[in-house]
């Protein structure tokens, strides 16, 4: 999994059947220290994440590992919103602080 | 999935017999502003792509779960034509007027 | 699928058992533009593919989902010939002439 | 497989009900010669790692071939702690003494 | 696939059950023309290579399409050791002379 930042959504009126009433999020990249990079991916929303949240995405046949992606075409999906992450022993991100400045 | 623009398309006359009647068109990557980059991938339509149009498109196994590509040796699929998508609340893109210059 | 020219072969005697009889080709990548880039792949043949000649690859398990292929240990094939590609409306490549030099 | 070094921890109560109790680390890429890189996977542990460990990991839907990931939203899973690993005849790491310096 | 020159091993005796048996190679990825790169991957090994060999790894799912390596969490395996490759018509390496200088 990656860790991200929702940044955006996504809305595409057509589009394979199958996918009617999932939720398309713009997922950023994010780096162990917390940096927003360029890379991102448009990730299915299996768990409620808004934007600005931290999230987990889990990508490949494993993004069709949710009741709400299962046999869809969809190859990456949101299936944790995080609380924190530390690296090295030094708090990272705290959900109601966002990235810790001088961690 | 990626964010894409449909620019081109790919005729193979001889390929696996599976993929007679499959449409593939060539898919430049775009970056969350709607910068097109040097990425790209031939995908199999699944939706009625056209040219010109920003379109999602899922890799891997995921682009096998469409009733055009099922079984098939297809590694990508557009699965969705974007209307509008936006990040940082500002809006990037609408489908009748591309990206939007000042986004 | 990625586009790419058949530039070499790869013999290998000493293999899975289930590999026998496949043929394995250097397949490096092109740019949308045709251009010959450093990446590539070896990729089973499952359509009688020739030297010189371009292709389309599906990587992962699509790859496996060939006559030729299925159920071994190969993680691309090559699933078409490429008759013509095309990008902005102009023609890149056509099989008889090759990349077209001012497209 | 990639070897990485155990480095943090994620901390996800909002997240797919399939993945209650799996623990999440983040694991920073090595080079062959036993460097950090700034590459990163956060992976569900399998083996009981700790942090400081030198692990491999495994991605993709390999990732989901351990009783802890079976049929869970997981691209990623630790399924080893590395003892020694030695390049070219020098033993590049020993777990009870690190990235050895002179290798 | 890739080709990758055999340059090390991992030994790891704390590990998921199934992986029991199994022998963990540092396979170096190979350019086109022979020369190591940076980047590696630690592959099982389903056809008895040895040090210095010069192998194709078959990554992904496919990684499980062997008898060693099935239902186990393994992402990249050894299917074939190279005896000769050639690229442009000329060989870029023969198993009993190794990549040849002036290719």
């Amino acid at each position: 999994m990656f860790l991200g930042k929702v940044v955006g959504t996504v809305v595409a009126s057509q589009k394979e059947a199958s996918l009617d009433g999932l939720k398309f999020l713009v997922v950023r990249r994010l780096t162990v220290a917390g940096d927003e990079t360029a890379g991102y991916a448009v990730a299915a929303d299996a768990v409620g994440a808004g934007l600005g949240e931290v999230v987990m995405v889990a990508s490949g046949s494993s993004a069709r590992q949710t009741v709400f992606t299962d046999k869809r075409p969809c190859d990456a999906v949101i299936m944790a919103i995080v609380d924190t992450w530390e690296v090295g022993g030094q708090e990272i991100y705290r959900k109601d602080e966002g990235v810790i400045p001088d961690a």
